[in-house]
């Protein structure tokens, strides 16, 4: 490109100082120049959620040589907003690209998590975005696999631009080598919740969140199969959120 | 219905001791049992959060005589969860219904709101589930005009179920009299934020979030058309964020 260095702002669930934004942070400054704005504090499966009871902080930092950044005491969706609006002043950065998280956000998990939010924030602002994510939970993933494809994903949105209020969904499998990219839809799972019920000092009971990943789904067109096949699913995503074929149902119904 | 009482869980994300639930509380016990876990305290732009990093408390109370109520710490989507597990146990209850917010969820709110989230949340366990709001955020607000719509709406969802992995969204303008029911799709929109800096007594800045809601769709088949014109939207909604139209677009992209 002849024209000037595109604009990319970085967010994450994770917290500024997960390993997975300082390598996204480290992809994209190749590309352009970076603006990051995220949480002081992990914000995973915080989903869409935004902070409207209590006010916000938001301070300047210096963590990485050379980069802008942005730390915020609220949600993903939290740290968009303010990147859009105190940082970038209605001037629109160029593409927003949010992650690497650490653990998959396919399929229903869209929907719980913080780093895909923060890119549908991003959309619903107008602005090309893209969610990255890993199957890794921990500290020590390694995301250097992943990079060509990070990079290369970005490069071709900037390019063409995305059809209008998508954004997309990118999820690593720790395979190597990693078979390439495969657009996919969203397969059909849910959690099936536990509880794990505890006692605390007091005698009080408290309940511990856990669950296991429950697929309804045979298709070999989801980001599930492609991901358990060694591809890197990428699955685009709207924010509207009407279902459209129930439309004509309803109306049949008598009121 | 010569058969047994429907069971009803209800939720909502004002918390649990909000007018709303109470008016919904109370329609709901008309027409089946109810059984009501409610978060302990205003959870409002919780979006689809669920707790993670702490656990949780999960406790009956007794408020209103007769009815059999949990109050939980956590989000309006935990509240689903430790509903299905805790209480109902796996046998699922025949509906789910959230609110009545405290403030409309039309349009591009479904996203933002725990309302809804509750709602995508018991769909994503198959229970037929609705979502309920009125356009007026004050404690003082005067539910009794939506009651016959929440029973219709409700009676409807237990007479014909909704179509698979669909819920709805029904919105209440404050209006009188109230023109009927429109089924509608989510209009195009986003909040405009500004954030109001303040300092604080150590020199800091900190920021409210405000904003200024920005249709962008002039469509007569919208929930924002339909509720200024004094109607009763409902809006089918899908927790399949996959937008299939660009699976084409992006397939021809060249990897």
């Amino acid at each position: 490109m002849s024209k000037s260095k595109p604009t990319i702002l970085v967010v994450n669930d994770d917290g500024i100082t997960a390993p997975g934004i300082k390598a996204l942070i480290e992809a994209m400054n190749d590309i352009g120049r970076v603006v990051v704005v995220a949480p002081d504090s992990p914000q995973s499966g915080m989903g869409h959620a935004i902070t409207i009871g209590k006010p916000l902080r938001f301070d300047k930092v210096d963590i990485y040589e050379g980069i802008e950044m942005y730390k915020c005491s609220g949600t993903p969706v939290d740290c968009v907003k303010l990147a859009v609006n105190l940082v970038f002043k209605g001037k629109k950065p160029d593409l927003c690209v949010s992650g690497i998280n650490h653990g998959l956000n396919n399929s229903i998990n869209v929907l719980y998590s913080g780093t895909m939010s923060a890119a549908v924030e991003g959309a619903i602002e107008g602005i090309p975005s893209i969610g990255y994510s890993l199957d890794d939970y921990t500290l020590q993933a390694d995301f250097k696999p992943c990079i060509k494809y990070v990079k290369q994903i970005a490069q071709q949105v900037l390019k063409h631009g995305l059809p209008t209020a998508t954004l997309l969904n990118v999820n690593f499998p720790v395979a190597s080598p990693l078979k390439g990219i495969k657009i996919c839809r969203q397969a059909n799972a849910k959690w099936a919740e536990e509880f794990d019920e505890r006692m605390d000092p007091h005698k009080r009971p408290y309940y511990w969140l856990t669950g296991v990943f429950q697929l309804n789904d045979q298709g070999e067109d989801t980001d599930v199969w492609a991901l358990e096949n060694g591809y890197v699913s990428v699955v685009p995503v709207q924010f509207d959120m009407t279902a459209h074929h129930a439309i004509p149902v309803l109306n049949s119904w008598k009121f």
